[in-house]
């Protein structure tokens, strides 16, 4: 589906500034109000010359909340409040009578709100981080919320008004009480970190999105997401599912941190907005077995510390934990794991190695419900079958489990499943990731310069070199700091480009470096990994390491999505990976990956057409790839476009669910699924009666470039060969 | 009472580290887990370079939250978890059996429990905002919450232990999951300014302090904060009102922002520590009042815009506003406005302007029930008396309703108080502050470095000049963008101090201005008042305006405490002014204070003891006092020390207690109040028994220099005479 940037709140204000103001109306507690509000001159100048200056792009923006409440008289008549609140104080509201003498009310409402909204931030340099909505307005302008969500880039919360009535109050609460109510509500499910709290509510089930109340995006959104193929199989699914009243049940160990969970965020959000009853559990939260866990992952990785093992005592640890969390919230009344006769889910999906044994459980108290089992680690099956090994005790243990599921699925990577499996019940899926959430939506420039402040502010507190974007261009490779993502390959690279290629260039011309990732401060592996780069920096790069910004990022998704949006090129120069959606995301900006031919790579990649591949360590070709990519325009332009317009629908959550629906609609209605190595995707596609056609995009179904798939473009193919020929 | 600050967290671990280890306990689920995080020496090294560089003071800190649990075993076995959570994640936890082979185990434990944190927190660069401790670990450690508050600057909240017994599991919940319980549990009362949010409960009454939760401060630390006289009269009143099941109800229009909420918090907080009754109510949250008081408020001080004035429409909201929270919260069942007879509260005291109609309201439902109206505004008497102004409207409205008070309680300065009072009626309090909060304790060298970085962090996003602390000291003037504050003399007087007497200074011995004060950042008032500042600069300081660091500052009270406890002399230049206890503040951290002789500074102010005062708008006295001040450092330290041993009981928490418990008590005791233009503080002295001796120290009894109090002063009295002969 080719990608476009969603347009701007652009309807002219001029065009409702011409309704009529309605006269005070006692009855509905309504007085016109304007905003009061004033912003500093002084701080506007100092902001706007940075506006205009490129050589201090950033902007510095005040954090805000809004509420929003609405009441329809009918006629055509709607009175609108509005609240401001500093997470503090309340400092503004407003309080007015639209007449909407427009050809199609609510999306003209919505339009015309989104431009109020974002004329007052702008000319009062706010950014508001959510704004709470009445149930009301939401219903009058269903397209609101995706609307300031895309546009305004704040999170929309809806509430219904819930305010008491009082006693012997004759009217609703005023406008400007409900406006306020809700910006305070909204900032009630913010925490510290300026973004809304996961919560895990009743059964220790992930309240997803508060609950229901953020709503980031539409039916209709997710359409578009999509091609019409994709759409028509999903939708195929999802009416069998609803007419079974099907119940899915998703687990794994944590809400938060990580590609699982900000998987099954988008997905759930998804099946919440089509109707289909998906829901998602963790276990209590128990630090001791998460440190056991996180050992176990890197065994089965190769990656852990000589001499870690999985001892008896630890797997008892494991056990008791995972059967307290059954017994404490799955397994009691309403659980999702009781049997299906007694109200429990219809299909149970483990998507863990913490805790296979839920996967146990299930199967004790309901053998033929389906169970399916995915692995989203690059378990190191060469390791795993060599008895006697740490890896080989660890798949043991986690094979005499995962065997009792119906079926295992994987990244699409053959070296990633144990020989121990029966194959005929492996089926492939790749990760995916979600086009309308914060790490992937296009933010408009006023975004991106609020985000370049908190970036550079960032760089300022830990003393590291700046972005000059956009007087600079920028490299960027996004990644955990790990021991697997080639950072000194990275670094090797640039320096290479820098010393062979660009002795003699203007200094504005020379792009920098970004290394840059998400990461708990602390977290002793990444620790390790970000003092390595800067001492290599130090020791090797000297004159070229005030151009290399090296970042670790608090978890706010619009930093990444500001970064992938800003960059000129991206790098993946990983030395081992799973399958990196990353990758996709980068192409899907429309960016050009110079990335390793490892583990899932490949198959986002096509070398020449949306950037290149070279083996691990080949720094010299990154050099001259990169060369090419920042001198020859045109050749980018093309190359950035083919990688924004390639991508395949499976990589996004709508794509990603239609495999899961299919799994669930055939399991649950008795049919075995075998998948026997294949891709989900083709099966769900198969079976929905919208096998794929040749025109459309797809991962290359096996790990090597897919020459059928490239042959079929005609120009793109003469652009790779002379990007070949170049580089 | 002499200022003292808190010893730091000083206990060598190496005393504890010899404790016993005891060996896994599978019985309580124990096991032994040292910390894992490990921080990059990368960061800690650039950290610690800036630790070393005075030229870059500030260090860079991650902020987290953490939590500690205890199990005791009896035998001095005690087994501790800690846990450390990062908003977002759990990122590390450690938990271990000591032996406490102590003294005094109690306060020994937590000492060491203060010092291992402590070691924790530097050793990582982590800045912990706050800890939830178990209930039984605060029972066990009754000094812990206090400690931590005070060295750690952290806040500390204490639950009980909350998480449900699981079904089927024979232990309690171990020690790492309660540790993190703990932490998530308080890091869900902090919202999106890092702070616990201030809540609105049941009937509308105030949740101070996390509803509790919150412990900063013991009985024990309160009393060490006033003289053994204040404690004794204190103790005297609570014990009889505590005796009579007295019960104090507070309302005033808005639960934060402003001194009356500061005042009314630490008040509250004291009360609930020593077993007072005392509870605070809001109105519901109401923009449009707000709009309409915040006008009244500008009207009485004379202050408002031509033209404003209030409307008899107006009157109707305000008084809908206040009847309706009556009727809603205040008067239905268990409300504190229905009739003692009902179980309403014993004595209404109204801290506000905005809502006098909840006198007329009280004596209609139950007229015998004592009333105390506190006005702490300076109105203008002189305004109120002119028949036909808006004041005297205003006035006349406030007036209706205040009349039937019993006591009228205003700052003390004669001019504020109307002459349409029964001057019978009319008492004096100042205003207070409280010594241990965040506004006022004192901050260790560590937490300083933290706040000096978030203020330069604030400095770099709104590209203002940077603090150069501690390289070269500054002046400050802390208060907010108002009119009324003399912002221009200040820099007047900066300009003199700078052109006349230090033109040939070397740069690093030029102090630096700072003028900054909390304040919402869209304030159309202060926005106005910033933005003059800073034309100003512009237009008539360019010589100097680099030098002067003009910022507003988000609602954190360390901020503020960091700003006062790092300047060098304080400005208080105000033209008109109420009793402004940032004065006290700065002196009670011993900066010498040169401010205006208007409102009630001269109260607080002994020329040439602890500050001076100069005639509104006399910049050139004021930059002699400051050249003095700086260059003779003998005389400075000798100003320093009397400002910082002579502060009044009276500004403090506990002294303000004071005057309200001996309200209650005696008119809740059938006994009529008149304090016919008294001190309220001194009454109840006087009635405790323990009035006040020579000694003591007091604010002055009239607005001019107190004489036979200075006169006491041996050797002060010639330091001032010295002082006065020079400037």
């Amino acid at each position: 589906m080719p990608w476009s940037p969603p347009s701007p709140g652009t309807l002219p204000l001029e065009r409702v500034r011409s309704v009529t103001i309605a006269k005070l109306d006692q009855a509905h507690g309504t007085i016109e109000h304007a905003f009061q509000g004033r912003p500093s001159r002084q701080h506007a100048m100092r902001q706007k010359a940075s506006q205009e200056q490129s050589k201090d792009f950033g902007i510095s923006l005040t954090p805000l909340f809004a509420g929003i409440a609405a009441y329809n008289r009918g006629n055509g008549l709607v009175d609108i409040g509005f609240a401001c609140h500093d997470g503090t104080y309340s400092i503004d509201f407003s309080v007015r009578t639209v007449d909407i003498l427009m050809d199609n009310p609510p999306s003209e409402l919505a339009e015309w709100l989104v431009t109020l909204l974002r004329e007052y931030c702008t000319s009062h340099y706010f950014k508001f981080l959510g704004i709470g909505i009445t149930a009301e307005l939401a219903s009058l302008c269903p397209e609101l919320p995706a609307r300031l969500w895309s546009v305004l880039d704040l999170v929309p919360m809806i509430f219904s008004r819930g305010l008491e009535y009082p006693r012997g109050r004759k009217s609703h609460p005023t406008l400007d009480e409900e406006a306020d109510s809700m910006a305070r509500k909204c900032l009630m499910y913010f925490g510290p970190n300026q973004q809304p709290r996961v919560q895990v509510g009743y059964r220790n089930e992930v309240e997803v999105d508060a609950n229901g109340h953020v709503r980031i995006a539409s039916v209709s959104n997710y359409k578009q997401t999509v091609s019409p193929e994709t759409w028509k199989a999903v939708m195929h699914y999802i009416a069998s599912i609803k007419e079974k009243n099907i119940k899915l049940a998703f687990f794994n160990s944590t809400p938060q941190g990580g590609g699982v969970a900000l998987m099954r965020h988008a997905l759930i959000r998804f099946f919440r907005s089509v109707g289909v009853d998906a829901r998602w559990y963790v276990p209590v939260f128990k630090p001791e077995a998460f440190r056991i866990t996180k050992t176990n992952h890197n065994i089965l990785q190769g990656v852990a510390e000589p001499g870690e093992s999985l001892s008896a005592q630890q797997q008892a640890i494991l056990y008791e934990w995972v059967r307290e969390s059954a017994n404490r919230y799955w397994l009691a009344e309403n659980g999702p794991l009781r049997p299906r006769s007694e109200g429990g889910a219809d299909i149970i999906i483990v998507d863990d190695p913490q805790m296979p044994e839920v996967i146990k459980i299930s199967k004790e108290v309901d053998p033929d419900r389906p169970v399916i089992f995915r692995s989203h680690i690059q378990i190191r099956s060469d390791l795993t079958a060599q008895a006697g090994t740490p890896a080989a005790d660890v798949w043991d243990w986690l094979f005499e489990r995962v065997r009792l599921a119906d079926v295992f699925i994987s990244h699409p990577v053959r070296e990633f499943v144990p020989q121990t499996l029966d194959m005929r019940k492996v089926g492939y899926m790749p990760a995916s990731t979600d086009w309308m959430d914060g790490l992937n939506k296009t933010l408009n420039t006023y975004s991106l310069q609020h985000y370049v402040n908190v970036f550079n502010t960032e760089c300022f507190k830990f003393r590291m070199t700046k972005l000059d974007y956009p007087t600079r261009d920028f490299i960027a490779q996004i990644a955990r700091f790990d021991p697997a993502k080639g950072i000194p390959d990275v670094i090797a690279s640039y320096a290479e480009l820098r010393r062979l290629y660009m002795k003699d260039w203007a200094n504005d011309d020379i792009p920098q470096l970004v290394i840059a990732g998400h990461g708990a401060v602390d977290d002793p592996y990444a620790s390790k990994i970000y003092d390595e780069t800067l001492d290599l920096l130090d020791r090797l790069y000297a004159d070229i390491k005030n151009d290399v910004v090296v970042m670790r990022l608090g978890p706010l998704d619009q930093m990444l999505s500001m970064l992938l949006q800003c960059a000129k090129v991206g790098l993946q120069l990983s030395t081992r990976e799973g399958f990196e959606v990353k990758i996709s995301e980068a192409l899907h900006k429309g960016k050009p990956v110079i990335a390793t031919k490892v583990g899932g790579i490949p198959l986002q990649i096509q070398h020449g057409l949306n950037g290149f591949l070279v083996e691990p360590g080949d720094y010299r070709a990154v050099a001259k790839h990169l060369l090419y990519l920042l001198t020859d325009e045109q050749m980018f332009q093309r190359m950035s476009n083919y990688a924004a317009t390639h991508i395949s629908d499976e990589v996004s959550t709508v794509g990603n669910a239609l495999s899961w629906l299919y799994l669930a609609d055939t399991m649950c209605s008795g049919g075995t699924v075998l998948p026997d190595s294949n891709w989900i995707n083709d099966m769900a596609r198969e079976q929905a009666g919208v096998p794929y056609t040749e025109s459309e995009c797809r991962l290359p179904r096996m790990p090597e470039l897919d020459q059928s798939l490239v042959e079929r473009e005609g120009v793109m193919l003469r652009v790779r060969d002379r990007a070949s020929s170049i580089c």
